[in-house]
Order: C-alpha cells, then structure tokens, then sequence
C-alpha cells in the first residue's frame, strides 16, 4: 500500500499537483506517487471518471487513488474515501469516483471529516492539497479507514450513455477522444459481437462508412478512417497515422451506429 | 534530505528535465524527484519566483529545490546555492530563487565553484544539466553546504509590486495567471481586512465591479466573475466554472483595486 | 538496475503513460520511473530516435529505456529489445532504438516472443502497456536477457542526414527543433572545426547569415540571431531570448550551411 495515483484537472503549468505531492511526501516519505493525469479537461468530470474507470485495473493492489476534479469546491459536495475489493479512491463526490469504485466493488464509502488528518489550515479553493493528498497520504499509510469518518450510504453515479438496441441498428456515441484524436466509443466487445452474430455489417459515423473490424491502425493507408477495438476495451474511430476527430470534426457525444447490411 | 523538487521553463516535450534527474540518479540513487513545473513561459523569472515562493513551504524539511530559469546561461551571472532556515536552494543569481529563500530566512549563500561537484564537461547552453543538477544532488546526499564554494553576500533580489494605499482605495495588481485563467493579486488577506476593517467596499478590474469575495468558485452562477481568496493566500479574481483571463482580456500587471463605497 | 527511462508518443492527456507505469511497478515495487518525454509528435519515429540518441548518456548504467513511438503497433514490425555495452532499450524495430543503442554499442538484440513475460491479454493497439512495460519491467528485475526470445541479426537503422562537405561550404540541416524554437542541426564540433580550421566563415540559415559562434544566448542582445554549440553537442540556431523557428519560419530539414569568407 505505497502507490498513489493522482488524477486532476490542474494542469502541470502550475504548482498544484507538485504541491499536493510535498504534502503527501511530508506525511508518508516511501510513498511512490504516479500521475495518471493532470491534464483533465477543466471541470470536465465526466472525462475524468472515463479515464479512471480505464486505467485503474492496471495499478497494484491496494493502490490510493487521489482524484481531484472539483468544480464544487468549498461547497456542500463532500469529500470521500472509497474503499473497494482491491483499492482506495479519494476524491469529491460528484461522480468522479464513481464508475472505477463500482466496477471494482464498493465495499465502503466514508465522508472526509476527521480534522487531524487534513492540513491544519484549510483554504477555500484547493482541497486537493488541503483535505485530500493528506487523506491518501495517510491512507497509504496505513491508517484504518473508518477512522475517517461517518459512513455514507449513496453517492453521486456516473453512468456510460446506454447502448440502444434497434432491429437493425446498435446506436453508441463518442465517450472519449484521446490525444491521438481517436474516437472512442461506449460500444464495448461483448455487445458489439452479440449484436452482430454472424451476419454483416457496416459502421456509420458522421455521414461516414466503414465496412469491418480492423486489427491494426495500419491496417489500411495512412489517412483511411478505421475502427479498431482500442485499449479500452471499446469501438474506437481513428485515421491511420491521422486524428479522426480532426478528420471528422467529431467530438463527444456524436453518434456512432453498427448498421446491419 | 532525500527530495530534490524541480522547477524549470524547460516544457516536457524535449528531454531536459528527464536528463537533470538521470544526473541526479546517478549521483543519489535514492533521490525523491518531484516535479513543481517545466512549464514556466520561458525566461520568466518572476513567475517562477511566485510559484516558488507560493509552494516551498509545503515540502518536507530538508528539501532541495532545484530551479533553472536561466536567460543568462553561459554568461557572468553566478551560479548560487542558498541555505535557509529549511530547505536548499540551487539555481540562477537572477532573482529566481530570491522570493522563496528570504521568506524562509537566508542563512548562507554560496556561489557554486567548486568543479568536482559538476560533471566533466559543462556545456555553454544546459548548465541545468552539468552544474545545477549535480550540485543539488549532492545536497541531497548531504555533502557540508560549504564545500561548494565561497559565500557571496549580496544576490539579485525581486520583490512583489507594493500595494499602493489611498484613502478610499486599495491598489493592487495581477501578479500571476494560472491554468484556469484565474488572475492572482498581490493582494494579502491582513492588508486587505485591515484596510477594510467593517466598512463596505467593491472591487474593481477592468471596468467591471464585484461587491463581496465569495467562499467558494460555486457561490455564482456559472459564467459568473467573483473574487475569492486562493491557495497562495493573496486576492482572485475568478469566473466559476470558467476563465477570468479571458472573459476579462487581463493581462498580468492589470490593475485591480479595493475601493471604498 | 532498478530505473526504467519512458520515450513515447503517448502525451500526458491521457492515462496511457501512468498505465504503463502502473504494469511496471506491479511487476517491481522498486523501480524507479523516469520520463525523457511523452511529448513527440504522434508516430515522430526521427525525432524519438534524436532524442534518445541525445539523451541516454546521461543516464546510470543499467538503466531500462522503454521506447514507444509505434505507429506500426498490431502490424508484423517485430518488438525487440537491445543490450548494448551500459544500458537495455525494449521497443518497437522502426529504428527508434537504434541511434541511441549503436552509439553505446550493441551486444545482443532479441525479439520479444516469451509470452510468460507479457501482460495476459495482448490488444491490439497499446503494445506498450501489453508487451513493451511488463518486459522493461522484468529486465529491470534482472531477468535474463536471452530469456526474451530469440536472438534478432538485423534491425531497422535510422541515421543522421550527411553533411555534404563542398570545397567552399559545409552543408548540414535542422535536424530538430526543441520547446524554445533553438534549431539544432546536424553539424557536430568537430566537423566543424576540422572545416573550418582557423579560415573566416559566415553560416547561412534563410537568407540570414551569422558571422560568428556565441558562447551564450546572450552574446548578443535580445532578439538577435546567433548560432552556439548546444547541448546535444550540435551546432544551434537560436534568437537571444526569443524562438528562431518562429522568426525564421524554420522546420526540420531546413539547411544550415557554414560557408568560407
């Protein structure tokens, strides 16, 4: 229990996430801390709890996961500790937490509101560094997690758009774009494959048609549209050595359809 | 004495921060690098200086901090080492440093001589590289602070823009934009309780006027201005859920005052 | 040999670089992470292989670099990873390895085929956390190199455009272009010096001629034109305090030409 990883919406221009690290290291000198990102589009939580749920499987058991994209700081929204089968996330209740936790296992959730473990002067405007990085900090400690605080019973849930299911069609929708400027697409494997069985198929996005699979992003020409099950494990839209959103002029949200020949 | 915190204009896209810590590794395998920022605008002093000064305080006892934004590399302007009342700092004699270890309390101030502490060869263009970074690992590894050189006396030093007090007026400046677009003030919470001590005041920047400072970004609607009080300590101008910097077309140096209703 | 080096094309927007760090560090607690960039521009194999080339020197011995700039991922581009005389590069045969590895000198180059040593289910678009991580991580473990898979003879080589040397002029080009817009070339010292000899020369880069070779960026006032020997060892082009890609609408390829009085 010596990994925190952290995941903002900070930015690493400023001294935010450098600032929540020299606290945590002042609290536990062997942690080993991680960035997942900071990079978060600001306020964009939604991003964020997609990011989480992405990635937190691959981090060592027992891994904190410090998760600080606040728009509501210094509001009533309350900071908590999740603990679940393999990990802890601590974080603001807005949902940010929420599709990771649950896909693991909640077994516990816990409002922040032991004071000893906080910083002793608390600011208005960065909770990540006041309340939080002490809280994971101390977490990787090893401190007992009901010493955190009161229990609490439901939280904020982030949910994936649905899949909706035609006689012809299955409907999905653009969750994520990454740095490559792929699209990627709430239509995971299992659904996809079910849906189409063994009969044809083609893929529409924005006025656009691909007729297969493909299994490398070269598998076609440099600047041919693909689709490829990504790292995700979901549908991703990409551009051989291109950027598909740029392509496309697709952002989130925008409709992707499997479409029965 | 085992972190060495780093803050440099030197971005992340090239590999100069990365080879700074493969140095210091070589030096002190045991060494905690922790990153404050890269991504100072390059050449800018006295941003660095307010980061610094705004997040020392907040690393464990002992902590090197290693600082490279440095215009005059290769010229006459010394390489220094300060010794404060808690920490180490390595860097430039341009002021860069100077906000943080004088805040902190000076004790020592050496200029950086003494060849067997950097590497061999030193560069005309990456002393960050050949002399700052070997140095401060070997603070880190606790060599006497001495040993690297002569003590200097007097170093450059820059201060924050005064506050200027009028009878009903308070005025202040931007002295920093961050990620958000949040613009920082000089303005300290004891100069401005005491100048408003129970009367009523606005505030004033750029033609627009906000009545009271706000507790959390949330207090406004979206899309809204407010003032609150940030992580530095000192007066912001914010919009919640979105950027002052833009909204407002300010500019670090923009004039922000308290007046008197 | 406890520190993995990261290279990629992965940018920090995503969770692709945690990720990675994350397989590792499940795979050895004790590793050391230490990124040179994630920042290359998408699929940039050049720019990677000068980087790393430019780089690794300074790293300690033993030191893993893990190498990502894959635009062939899923294809038949085998991965291998190299042994040369200090260190052991793991990634793609695109040449991104080889600049570095051939300067250290290679010892031996296998293929990566030991599925025992690769996460369990292989995507088809992120080898780097499947493939490329878990096998930097098990080299910095100690595992034996031949291990990995069967021995490679040849791989792909990248090399350095030639300097074309005329009776009259010594013809070189921009090779790359770091975060402050410096334009290194080509044209090493002792080429340099071994045309130059102790003849007057002007250099001549769009249009514009240099007369003389700085010592420092400033050497001459701010905004002025200069060229210095940097840290990669290669004749720069630089702007006293200022971008010279941007004043000279310089790009990569660009010719550099040092010509005789």
């Amino acid at each position: 229990m010596k990994t925190v990883a952290l995941l903002t919406d900070f930015g690493t221009s400023d001294s935010f996430a450098g600032v929540m690290k020299a606290v945590m290291l002042g609290i536990n000198p062997r942690l080993h801390c991680l960035d997942i990102t900071h990079e978060v589009k600001p306020q964009d939580i939604f991003s964020a709890a997609i990011l989480l749920a992405g990635s937190y499987a691959y981090f060592p058991k027992g891994t904190v996961f410090l998760v600080v994209v606040d728009p509501g700081v210094g509001t009533s929204r309350l900071p908590i500790a999740i603990q679940t089968r393999n990990y802890f996330f601590v974080g603001p209740d807005n949902g940010v937490l929420s599709l990771a936790a649950y896909d693991d296992g909640v077994k516990k959730i816990v409002r922040l509101e032991n004071r000893k473990y906080f910083l002793k002067n608390i600011s208005q405007t960065f909770h990540g560094r006041d309340i939080f990085a002490p809280v994971a900090a101390r977490l990787s400690r090893g401190i007992p997690f009901r010493s955190l605080g009161r229990e609490v019973r439901a939280i904020t849930r982030l949910r994936l758009p649905a899949l909706v299911r035609q006689r012809r069609a299955l409907k999905g929708e653009v969750i994520y774009i990454d740095r490559f400027g792929n699209l990627v697409t709430n239509i995971d494997q299992e659904s996809f494959r079910s849906f189409i069985g063994s009969r044809r198929f083609s893929i529409r996005v924005r006025n656009k048609t691909i007729r297969y699979v493909a299994t490398s992003y070269q598998a076609v020409r440099p600047g041919v549209l693909l689709a490829i099950f990504g790292s995700f494990g979901f549908l991703e839209i990409a551009v051989s050595e291109g950027d598909a959103s740029r392509k496309l002029g697709a952002r989130k949200g925008a409709a992707v359809s499997i479409v029965l020949a």
